[in-house]
């Protein structure tokens, strides 16, 4: 229960590697014997992390290219630990050494020093780095390879709002959404919107800015009961995953801050039984999870990304061995906004978290079936 | 990492109880040797949350007394694991047959019914009652006193929104709320608002209808460095604890989702050293909280909590035995919002997260010393 | 990972209590649903370990009534933390203050001294007590019936050595051992070796002297695979929760010290095919376990108990507020040896491991049918 | 506390890897900031439990030489997870297909076959070769520096007993031991017995058979207080580390089986002072631990290994696919004992685990001063 850098219990997987270090990996633990996986398989989702990829991402320029070190065997995975790694390129490292003495607002440095007594390895944010969230993405692959064979599920994240330009998802359906969403850079399934969010971006980038937004994610084909109680509620096991991603500062579930307005006969969503003879509900203001479990509804949740901390404009800080008030410029290939290669990022750890109470629920057995 | 009813690494609490069953209570594992503490340390935390203080909340009449079973010793933790227990009373559990064929909307009835096959304790709720937060209120008491003992740390949470109105506690000093957020009932420094959102409560009651909220929560203190990396980020940790609670649909820090609509100048929070030299941020946008880390300035959160579930309305359910829509009025004693009740389980689950990282991270040591 | 009082994953128990506290109690989380229990069904098993039994045990007068606090509902485990208490009564905490300065060798006086800085609860050896495992034996007595109701194994332990005298268990059929073995007070399935075995203890009772011995432990039925690989092996759990009864000192699977003097071409356990067409060992030196996991044969360990570390001779110990040597008399109501009230903790503690492996490799499923 | 390839809870870490396919390797996470490590540190461990090094041990030829992959940045750790891996090269798989038919006596392939539906990679073992014991000796290497330098801890094994040939460690010093140990290629401190250790192994590997043994380990120095109650005594830790060393069938304590035999009055090791003003005592029955505590006398276990399970000779087993009786072969280059090359894995396994208890006692900081 306590090292910082395992998640999952049932599917776990625990973390390594730095920005500017050699590597950056996982090793999964507890996912059944006898998936197939390929390289190719995870490569498609890294692909969509990717840095440099647009002219709204940083240009760092990195293949990320998987390998599979252990656990998979004639293209199946064996129940042993599957250990993931892409190797680091294309890594600048000598702006890094002067934020030990000049904190950079918004950024991991200031705690960090005070806490690892300036020994962490600082280069390029290190373990700080949203890079790190490329092993999320391998991780996720496999799980959702998992639970797409297994359980048949959708897991699909999508821009809602980005530097306060607003989409309403609920005008497309849901297969529009899956279709369309990495149709555009931005990662928005609204085209129209899409663009302007497109055009905001590259204007603040110009001005030395950043931008924030807002990611939902859905997760279609839940089994009902799916999630445990109290401590590992779906709300539960899905926030403190998501929040390890950097620069997330909010989630909400279902009707969320807007149910909190709302009153109890308009935020209870009605039972109804379905055509096909399943209960459903009316609406869905619950997100699909009551008391911590799946009622069988669409999971929706949203999370806020704060604007990228690295800007190229002049900010204040202090020079730690002075004292002194001081500015400060970033310098370096930074994203403008963080959201749109989040959004891969937040279907890697919905799935991880999902593929983690799938297994713990039963759902999933522990050795999947040869076809 | 995977016992549902268990949370926390060093400082880690199991709990246990039904709504209706015998008892509630907790075990603590890991708190520090040497802690003075009394049961009037717990009873006073858990009377803040006990059900029938007031007109705003429910008026199922429990005593709620402290009994402190093991793990203390000539008034001082021992080392040994606390446990803690309040005795139910007053237990009406009659009118609850019947949601095991008609599931109320908005509650955990009907994926419980479906994930233990009915077998479950449904009286009251069960497991999914809000009573349960009776125990984390009792792991809370200790956790806080330990906290305020150890590292003199002020954790304080209170109403900013209740059914739609809102207050801004920027208007308020800290030692303001701190002093006046439990004076009226439903713990909102702002007393004019507060007025307001009894009257508002006392309305909707009458109508048979619930209102929801959001309740903010500041620590003050916080060592720098305190929290952990990624998964076990300060964000990570108390969301998982938060979202523990019953009817909490979304949680921020700092300047949350209003920050995913700012620009990254706006947002990021510039250094500068306080008179008595400490490093400062001029802003608190990040909550307190940088790369998951303390920055020393106040921890700051929001939590969204639905409206109450249970309401006297009546409502569209579906009757599991036949498949036919039907519908349902909830009868019994309820809290008309849960707000006000859930302020002191908000203070509680922060305290136990915060001590639980303060041990992790060494700034408490594992024996305290005596006075 | 870390929280010493828990034990199991997937079934799990905390435990609590003192020796000369309010009471000794568990908190079991992961139970399965729907399995049928009773408090007679644990106070079966606790009756064998009861103190005052007979006159090779304590003289200590305790009901151990168990009271089922939660979990359990309408006679079936509900799928909560299920929380089991006996109350403590027949206490005589006088004598202990004294060993606060003057440790009892062999005890954990000095090192819980040091550690605890003179706060945890001394009065009858506190959580270092013997006591503590009434709570492993009424978790044990739950995790058994599980595996009888699901598995239909068979988990026995039985007296096979004591002051050295010694009985080779392979005289006597599973049967008969299953049967016998509690029919004496030393519970040695060779009721001539058990005769002698109880004339000794009486003897060195006599003489102020304790005796220790070896009990065996078999589990028949495993289903084959059950076990996980590298640190979740049946030996790895076995001796972790085994190590955690006081007075344990050794533990050997299958052909255990011996078997290091024996070849490979010896030791090594050949296959071959059943009547029934099972695939069976000829011999079962491995104890049952392959790489971790079961092959199917019988599960059998054994577990040397050091004898009783109270003793009513005259022992030298040290004045610790002076540092000069002293001797010391340990008075009170003691066991002149533990084995035969260990016997029901060595089931109990098998039990609950294998009941944990079941779970976690899915042969006992997380909700039972009703019959 | 279910993760099957991970230990430890403060230093932890999970192994990857198995023995044909691409590497071996461990994450390690919760080393403390600040410990100087090279690679050469870990090098000169793997290098006394590399393969092809003696007469007595298997001739695969592996170099066997670690990267440091994350987590050591200008010759520290910083605070990051470590992964280190070794890359396998001299790989001979042809040979191990049959086995999936017809399992080795001895070996896991049996359970394995079923419990992965003969997905599992079979080469060379897989997982459950001893091979993945390379990766317990690098973390050993990381945690034994840390003791070290922050403890001063001296932790070395020794062969005491080889194929029924003994040696009585007693008579040489702690100082002889720790000089002498790796002098010659059974690890045995006693030239003259290691010198008739090394001809029967010889022996027998002529004849195509193997042996077993066992292994002593003493760690000197530990802090009184060390350790945790109850499930994480130092016992319980420790055991359920050594049982994950392939091989392994019985640990035992301080006198352990043999004390089971003595008396109270005999086995009791009573407490004098010693010159220096320390607290000892005169015997160390108790193997250094009481309460499942350090006493502060020197840890001391030992371990039994059966002989190796692949010999020459032809053995019995089943076909599975026919489920007739069978014989068969076991080729390849294999281990005629395990004993040697587990004399490092044993002073590894125990390194980790102290380490791990040393952090969780607060025993060693989270950060280590720079020199």
């Amino acid at each position: 229960m306590s090292l910082p850098n395992t998640i999952g219990s049932s599917f776990a997987f625990t973390c390594f590697g730095e920005s500017h270090g050699r590597c950056v990996g996982v090793v999964i633990d507890g996912c059944p014997t006898g998936l197939e996986i390929s390289d190719q398989d995870i490569q498609t989702k890294l692909d969509l992390r990717k840095p440099g990829q647009s002219i709204v991402t940083t240009q760092r320029a990195e293949q990320d290219r998987v390998e599979i070190l252990s656990g998979v065997f004639n293209g199946r995975t064996t129940g042993a630990p599957i250990c993931l790694v892409i190797w680091n390129s294309d890594v600048r490292s000598s702006d890094y050494e002067k934020f030990l003495n000049t904190p950079r607002p918004g950024h991991a440095d200031y705690p960090a020093i005070v806490k690892y007594s300036r020994m962490n390895d600082y280069r390029g944010g290190g373990r700080f780095s949203g890079r790190i969230t490329a092993g999320f993405v391998m991780a996720g692959a496999v799980a959702e390879k998992l639970l797409v064979s297994t359980l048949s599920l959708k897991i699909f994240a999508y821009t809602v709002e980005l530097g306060g330009l607003k989409t309403d998802p609920s005008k497309f359906s849901f297969e529009e959404i899956i279709r369309s969403r990495y149709s555009n850079e931005v990662r928005c399934p609204d085209s129209a919107v899409a663009q302007r969010m497109k055009d905001l971006i590259v204007e603040e980038r110009g001005k030395g800015d950043s931008l924030g937004g807002v990611v939902e994610c859905t997760v279609l084909g839940l089994p009902v009961g799916l999630g445990e109680p109290v401590f590992s509620s779906i709300e539960s096991e899905i926030s403190k995953a998501i929040f390890s991603i950097p620069a997330v500062k909010g989630i909400e579930f279902g009707s969320g801050f807007a149910g909190a307005r709302l009153k109890g006969s308009e935020n209870n969503d009605a039972y109804s039984q379905s055509e096909n003879g399943q209960i459903v509900t009316k609406t869905n203001n619950s997100g699909g999870i009551l008391g911590g479990l799946s009622n069988g509804m669409p999971l929706v949740f949203r999370t806020a990304f704060k604007p990228a901390s690295s800007i190229a404009k002049s900010q204040e800080s202090v020079d730690l061995s002075t004292g002194k008030d001081t500015s400060l410029v970033v310098p370096g290939r930074h994203d403008p906004t963080v959201v749109p290669r989040a959004v891969p990022v937040i279907e890697a750890m919905a799935s991880c978290v999902v593929a983690d109470l799938a297994i713990r629920g039963g759902f999933v057995p522990k050795v999947l079936k040869r076809n």
